[in-house]
């Protein structure tokens, strides 16, 4: 597959990991009376990754989140010329995606930037009012299980076929355990996405949405590789 | 499979898409204290398709939905003779199933067909009150994607088995996304049956979830031939 | 596979199927701020079917429901001498499921067969207060197109190993578009057993959670056989 | 696979399990007004196993569970030198997990040991105040259906690869029941985690969650074998 068809499927696909994760979130999460809460927000945010896994997956992997390309970068699994290209793409559709959805929320009565748009934050800007030592360390422990889950459901030895099941759902059951300390991120695209609109906080706080997930992801790369990897 | 057949599987594919997307919303989703919500909603409509993607499948291949057809079609995966019959189709089990959610729902005090009968809408009809620039954009976007996810799902070098998956979770995450915006069409058939119950501003604003969806599945349907499809 | 196997899995697996679903909407529904809910319910019940189907498929081929082995054996699928005995142990699954349900259920305080006890009813016991012609339809139509996944997804035509996803999850979709109008059905072994334990009315109005499941299911074996099956 | 790689991928996969079933009960259940009440915290259990049987399956068998280890014994499938260094690695998985919890969880103000932090309990300390004869038979009941399921979706005339799923699924299904009852253990690691920070009640009562959990497991490993094992 050509580079460029590669870069276009992360971009799409992280895309629709931004609109359709941070869309739920500020669009249907408190619905009056029948949202869909924090649970499906957590569903909607596995779902993105579910959904392209199997249907953008054999263009380019389906990473959609730069602190995966790192991870599996980590792991043996991404050439090193690949990587800042992956990241460059994802951080772009994540943009797009934010502005995409600012024009859709922006079309009913009551919407405003200063009700979060999504953004990830510690401290005063969590919404659990967690501060930065455990968002530090949530993020950074969840995106480690991620990439564990990524790199073992992608093992040749992992049954064929299941990765973007594992994969999409291990998303899911990240938002169910963090979205009240971070606003759950793992994902450096889908936290700069938010953040560009709002400013701000949102911008100074994007450090850690960076740092963690990747330190996390890098560390879990080399883990799996090590202790679970195949010895030739 | 000859054509009569393909056709009544599309019909009894979409009756069940709307009989249970649509009465999930009707029946059960404010139902008091434990009702289903729009995350429950959201579940209903998506397996509708993964239920159907796998016992009909092998039939018609489950598009139940007009959108759907044209953006197979533009992708060059759907012949041009069957178009309009699967359209027909479609729309024709979409108002049965209206009317079997009619004979049902009725059989309960305080129903009526004013509180919407789960059709979709823009402005003052829709469910948060968002213009028709933001509907009109987010059915686009979102059959956009839908049919990105389908293209691809069902592309030979995806992994064989999981499109069903996909697909019926790719509708569930587009309506945890945009319930709030339009009620969430993404499926002209979908929008046809209650609307014809309903009539009045049901029926006035209907054009808009014919023509967004089909705009968006037939860029679609373009842009991954395109970019994404397989070179010969 | 020995009939007495096959009636072993059968009485296990819908005893499953009773606890599971029966046991969540007594137990776990409407507790305090964090109940599960209708949608819960429905997740259990379906969760009960794609279990058994993936464990006890390969003995018993899973139908955990008189009305599911009427179905297939209208539709060809299952020999004319296992009917009976399959249904039998599926009663007695479900009346054995009850009385373990009763023993955990009773051990709170505030436990009252009166409230219900997970029964199917109409009329004044429907939960939405459905009258009977409403219910007869809705059971009749639910349990006709479950029959119809049913028989499409064990198709041989059908992607191989999903049937248990989409079999279970259809019946997660049928309850979350009708347990406000008769608890749901759809399955006469699931309210038989309740019925016993709660007595009265719910034995009353059993004769319809038999003869409507029952009716739609054998329509569709033939349906489908007719229409979808395969000629040879 | 070497013993020491096997028991790095119990004590990973454990420690997963009670991070994110535990820490979405602690962090997210009763978040105010979009928590993810009981019925994410099932999504969350299961999909931690649904997860790792997927990643780590082909590394050590995904048990994560002494009483699964001790029921997989019984049922011939694991050899039993491996028995008791799979159950330590499983509880210090576990005990780990609830550190990172503790970490994590007592970053915001309002975070206290003694709401209970996921710990299992009966009678006074049951979420629905159960009495112990009621959470005996639950937490065998449930078990034994746990593995039951475990033994037959590995079984090698179920479908393959679908077991994660089928297991995983199994164990939201059991929370959706059970968690009124007991706060579902089925588990003793992911009970003795908790246990050990709470001490006081949650130790006195941890017998149970050892005691009931394993005798569950082993008749369901006897059963399975006798009744639906392959005959040679």
């Amino acid at each position: 597959m050509k580079m460029s068809n590669r870069l276009a499927a992360e971009f799409i696909g992280t895309f629709w990991l931004v609109l359709g994760g941070c869309g739920s979130a500020v669009i249907s999460a408190a619905f009056p009376n029948v949202g869909i809460g924090l649970l499906g927000v957590a569903f909607a945010f596995g779902l993105t990754v579910l959904t392209i896994a199997y249907s953008l997956g054999h263009i380019s992997g389906a990473h959609l989140n730069p602190a995966v390309s790192f991870g599996l970068w980590a792991g043996g699994r991404l050439e090193t010329s690949a990587l800042i290209p992956y990241v460059i793409a994802q951080v772009l559709g994540g943009i797009v995606a934010s502005g995409v959805l600012f024009l859709i929320a922006s079309g009913t009565a009551g919407f405003s930037l200063s009700d979060g748009f999504a953004s990830n934050g510690y401290g005063d800007y969590s919404p659990g009012h967690y501060g930065v030592n455990a968002a530090f360390i949530c993020e950074l422990v969840m995106t480690f299980m991620f990439l564990i889950v990524i790199m073992g459901a992608t093992d040749e030895r992992a049954p064929k076929g299941f990765a973007g099941i594992a994969i999409g759902l291990a998303l899911t059951l990240i938002h169910l355990i963090s979205i009240p300390v971070t606003n759950t991120s793992v994902n450096p695209a889908r936290s700069t996405g938010p953040a560009i609109f709002v400013g701000g906080y949102a911008l100074a706080q994007l450090w850690l949405f960076w740092v963690a997930p990747i330190a996390g992801a890098v560390i879990a790369g080399f883990f799996y590789k090590t202790f679970f990897g195949k010895k030739d």
